[in-house]
């Protein structure tokens, strides 16, 4: 599990500084984490060449800048179909970031299908030291096998119940606003949600937008083709019928960085 | 038609400086036009909202880029989608550009579809002095008026055959280096592709990319949503049938412009 740490250029952390989460005070209780929505496209807006599979996009500066996101955030989120597809480690590899900066990995798993085990990848990490125990956000109970992996290396299963049928017609089995305000009320000031496909298109329909503070997206200049997981939202259309764009960013700044370009932006509407 | 003149930084006409055309010389006969594809996107990769409508995308910087490219080249050629659309001008509008380094404005149109009039844009533009009569390349004699038309202010028909069943799945009505060597014959030595999707999409193909010089793409920090004209090439696989990404940029170089970023680059794989 030992990969090469990763080293991130001051340079590059000033000119991101202004879209990161405040520092915590202790006195102030948030009904939200800040939320950094963050994700690497290729310039066809995929995320990957297929469902289910892995597609490296970006090139070595973004991923340190990956890692030193990781780094600023308390916890970081995927939906289940990440999990599935990639194993992924969800753990900040910049050299001397101790276990105490390291991120909460949490999987929003509605209907248990991750197939946590002993080997994957969060599990192993966190007996090593090398990353948090892992939460589950779940609508059923767990497999027992599941939970005791889970919670073999301190991790933590949240059953909760699915929400009132939402007004809107982006039907998640759990709304945002639940998700974000159960991290809060346990101690999550600041997540970086990065994908997938899915939990990224539902989070930028403009009812859920409004919930995240900074978005960062890293564009490889490559193509991928039709048949990927692409981020591309659900249409809008306006009071009259009319098609109108989906979600704006405002305060944009676009940092290049090797072959690819970061975009750093707040949703547009937001105060 | 008189719109405000527009102005582009001489900072940044050094950034794109490389992936110019080179200065014609009289003595060499290029076999093709230097062709640059250019256009500008959403993030979600989208040209336009719906298919046959306009949507304004890039911030005034990024238009007055697009302005000088047209000036540095000889010719425009969009797809009859593009036309019927937009109604485009095609005409280069920075100030004191004069008539002999205007664009020729080239139109594929193989089924005749494009209703040219009197009235049409680059019509009244040529008839005004402000751009040059465009060129129509078909499989299809258009119907006499038309013709008429396009000759009443300078411009050409092109009528050429169909060409034999390609290779490969992009079944073009007209091949592209058959359009490309046709421009060459006519003088065009330097040519701007501008879109729309279809000619975008079949472009980005590796085997016509090869065609292609320089790529410069204007993206714009929003997402359009589903059900827009998007550029997202067909999928492509590797001999063991493995999808493998379309195509890829190398020499790439991110301008950011405003609000937008311009990205600009050379198709991986050409010398
Ligand atoms: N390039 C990148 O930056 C990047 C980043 C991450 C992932 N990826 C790629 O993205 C792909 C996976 O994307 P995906 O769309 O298949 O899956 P995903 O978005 O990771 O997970 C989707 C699943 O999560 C659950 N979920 C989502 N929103 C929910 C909500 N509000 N409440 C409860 N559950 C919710 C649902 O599970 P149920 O179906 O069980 O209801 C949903 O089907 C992989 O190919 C991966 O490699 C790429
Ligand atoms: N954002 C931007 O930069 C930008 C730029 C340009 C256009 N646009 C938008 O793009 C949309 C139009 O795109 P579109 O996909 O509908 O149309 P398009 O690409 O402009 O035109 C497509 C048509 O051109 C003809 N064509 C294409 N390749 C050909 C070839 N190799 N040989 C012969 N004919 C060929 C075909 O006509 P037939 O169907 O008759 O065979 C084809 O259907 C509009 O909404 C427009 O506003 C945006």
């Amino acid at each position: 599990m030992s990969r090469p740490p990763l080293t991130f250029a001051p340079h590059h952390s000033t000119l991101i500084a202004p879209y990161m989460p405040p520092s915590p005070s202790p006195s102030s209780h948030p009904r939200k984490p800040h939320t950094t929505l963050t994700f690497a496209t290729s310039l066809d807006s995929n995320l990957a060449l297929s469902p289910g599979t892995q597609t490296p996009l970006s090139g070595p500066l973004s991923k340190a800048l990956t890692h030193y996101l990781r780094s600023r955030h308390t916890a970081i989120l995927i939906g289940v179909g990440t999990a599935i597809a990639d194993d992924p480690s969800l753990n900040c590899r910049i050299a001397g970031v101790a276990l105490e900066h390291q991120p909460r990995p949490v999987v929003l798993d509605p209907h248990g299908r991750w197939p946590i085990s002993a080997t994957s990848s969060v599990v192993q990490l966190a007996r090593e030291g090398q990353g948090r125990a892992p939460w589950i956000i779940t609508c059923r109970e767990l497999e027992a096998e599941k939970r005791e992996v889970v919670e073999s290396v301190g991790g933590q299963v949240f059953v909760v119940s699915p929400p009132p049928p939402p007004k809107f017609p982006l039907a998640t089995p759990i709304s945002w606003p639940h998700i974000l305000a159960l991290l809060s009320t346990h101690g999550i000031t600041s997540l970086m949600i990065e994908g997938g496909g899915t939990v990224i298109n539902t989070l930028l329909h403009p009812n859920n937008m409004a919930l995240v503070d900074s978005v960062i997206v890293t564009i490889a200049p490559v193509w991928l083709g039709r048949g990927g997981v692409q981020v591309c939202p659900e249409a809008r259309a306006d009071e009259h019928g009319a098609k109108v764009p989906v979600s704006r960013l405002r305060d944009v700044q676009w940092v290049p960085l090797g072959e690819d370009v970061v975009l750093c932006g707040r949703p547009a509407g937001r105060g």
